[in-house]
């Protein structure tokens, strides 16, 4: 069985083809630049291809997507009937979606009201999805949800400190995010222990970044919150910050409230801090070239990574495995290393030589004599599309 | 050498007179309603006494006191003269106040500066000395800042995710607050210690509640932020939210962000939650009646608390002594007890029946044979405001 999962942004389109029997990648590749100019497809089938063709919208690139994926020379399948299902990465499921779903007329209208929560990601994420349903109508497209695996987070966690009125009619409380990939770390690691009750802390550190806590397989806690804007710093993003930072701005910049939390959302984080780049390999570089701000960055972001891991550890009363995933978490033993020392209290006896020197996908950083087990385990969100895509379709 | 210990708010005005001969208050009051009618002064002295009389301002409030204070019947002093020097506690201090300082003029006007870092506090403290200085102007009169306690703390913990030039221009960063209880818990828990070296969690419980992280006594973390909105859930403050419920409040109700930042302040927090009052002693009462979001708000408090208790014992790499003080951390060890319930990861145990049945000012919530200690030690904001006062006093 064959699965396509679809990532929309606002003009991207991502997508994976995945042969389910063995969970293997067919074909994957990125639509870029859709409705802006330029636009061209980066294809990875048969063979690797760069389509440079006019995309006007999300419709015009699934189609290309189709073709490159069918095209004799380096597509993957010989008709587009052979895809037996579409799954989708949904940003925001709202209270309602505490699991993954079919997607129907009911859904879509759903859908639409749960832009409000994700204003960034959501509507991207429609058009995408909307185009799909398109150009493939007689396919099964389901919903994949990013805070689905956050529902089970208890009422003190998920709820914050405001009218509970409010709370009711507003739906004003914490989501989450990145949940399919905090899912797919939590199912890995339960692997590595070879047991299903734990106590586990994932750290998804990437431009976007989040923690989560994980008793027993279930999240009990996560850092964004209403939106990904709260928790840890992030590229642009400034996570947590009293909130009578907003109005200040406010007041001395002549600002609105949107433009503030624009600002707080797109011009902080470590490039607001730094002042030299969002990026964790430019930062890396710049601090070793001495630069203070570049160092300081970096030490606040691992500083916050730190702060969350020693409450969800208060939280779980304990913790067994600690594992960091996506673009830094995997990539950027500097940070870990920031992250990790000083940390002996909770039992962690950290290997730094393996943190900087040990190959291979999944990483052991802890010493064997270690309390908590500290792992690099890298994260695979698509493939936790596709499963959950086949378990709607065959529960049909 | 007596001190004259000065509080001011909006409408009120509290004090103690202080022998520091031998830390001994001689007598205590407030005033109360002050500009608002039917106003009465609250005095306790050589005897109780309870002076019923229209205060329009804190200029004549303060003249009520020094009349009460030299009273021949309820009085403990025959002259104004006897009072060495007057100590007010400012809420604010900003950067620049890193330790109590003597005010003269240049202080005021810095102090203006200061109101907009505590719009609902500052306004009514430099009402309060403007007053005292005008009837007392030959009395050295000191200010003791409660943000001067956290000015210790690293780049890491005092600065928030944003652009670093703004940090700079318009000083956007975490000031925290109640440094002065927190001060003087940690010159207690120190005593109790028998040394200088330990990892201190201070947990300053009250309407109005934060927590510090203190490293061989000086701060290194406090929950409190640019203002005292962030952090804990409080009495009617909201404590940690995602900013974007600011632009969310405004975008759904219609208001302003001056009226958002006032609903997140004032009709939040424990009342909001629970629907039935900001009062600890009403939410115990309700939540042993079986109101259940009574119970979801004492829950939502305590967890907050233990969430920091562990971010911080992180921070420091693990902790000796954790210490509850004011109202709530003095006297509801319901609170206390889900605090600290499930923490023996940390090497906490816990002794639940001295919890509720120990008698005495200080006293010890732990089991002799507990890694880490815990105690309740009443706070006192005063005496500290009178030491810093002599130590100015006497350093000039």
């Amino acid at each position: 069985m064959k699965v396509l999962v679809i990532n929309s942004g606002s003009s991207s389109l991502k997508y994976r083809l995945i042969e389910m029997d063995n969970e293997s990648v067919l074909a994957k590749g990125v639509a870029d630049r859709i409705g802006i100019g330029n636009s061209s497809l980066k294809h990875s089938g048969k063979k690797d291809a760069v389509i440079e063709k006019d995309m006007a919208d999300h419709s015009q690139a699934i189609k290309l997507v189709l073709s490159a994926l069918t095209n004799p020379e380096y597509g993957v399948i010989s008709s587009v009937s052979e895809i037996a299902a579409v799954g989708h990465r949904v940003v925001a499921g709202g209270e309602q979606f505490t699991q993954s779903a079919l997607i129907g007329d009911k859904e879509m209208r759903e859908f639409r009201d749960l832009v409000e929560l994700a204003p960034l990601h959501m509507p991207a994420c429609l058009t995408g999805i909307e185009a799909c349903m398109e150009v493939m109508p007689d396919i099964p497209h389901v919903a994949v949800f990013d805070t689905s695996f956050h529902s089970t987070m208890p009422e003190v966690a998920k709820l914050y400190g405001i009218d509970y009125g409010d709370y009711k009619s507003l739906k004003i409380r914490r989501y989450g995010a990145h949940g399919i990939s905090h899912q797919f770390i939590s199912q890995e690691a339960a692997k590595i222990m070879g047991r299903k009750n734990f106590n586990l802390i994932v750290c998804h550190l990437g431009n976007g970044a989040s923690l989560s806590a994980v008793k027993d397989g279930k999240c009990v806690e996560t850092t964004m919150g209403f939106t990904p804007l709260e928790g840890l710093i992030m590229g642009t993003r400034c996570g947590d910050i009293d909130p009578t930072v907003v109005q200040f701005l406010c007041n001395k910049k002549g600002w609105d409230v949107n433009r503030a939390i624009s600002y707080l959302n797109k011009e902080c984080g470590v490039k607001g801090i730094s002042g030299v780049s969002s990026d964790f390999r430019d930062l890396i570089a710049a601090e070793n070239e001495g630069n203070e701000r570049a160092r300081l960055a970096i030490d606040m972001f691992a500083y916050k990574v730190k702060k969350y891991i020693g409450s969800y550890a208060a939280v779980m009363n304990g913790v067994d495995m600690i594992v960091f995933t996506a673009g830094i978490g995997e990539h950027t033993p500097e940070v870990r290393e920031k992250v990790l020392s000083g940390m002996e209290y909770l039992g962690i006896e950290f290997d730094n030589d393996a943190n900087y020197n040990a190959k291979g996908d999944i990483i052991k950083l802890s010493k064997d004599t270690s309390k908590v087990g500290v792992y690099v385990i890298p994260t695979n969100e698509e493939l936790v599309i596709a499963r959950e895509t086949v378990a709607v379709v065959s529960a049909k």
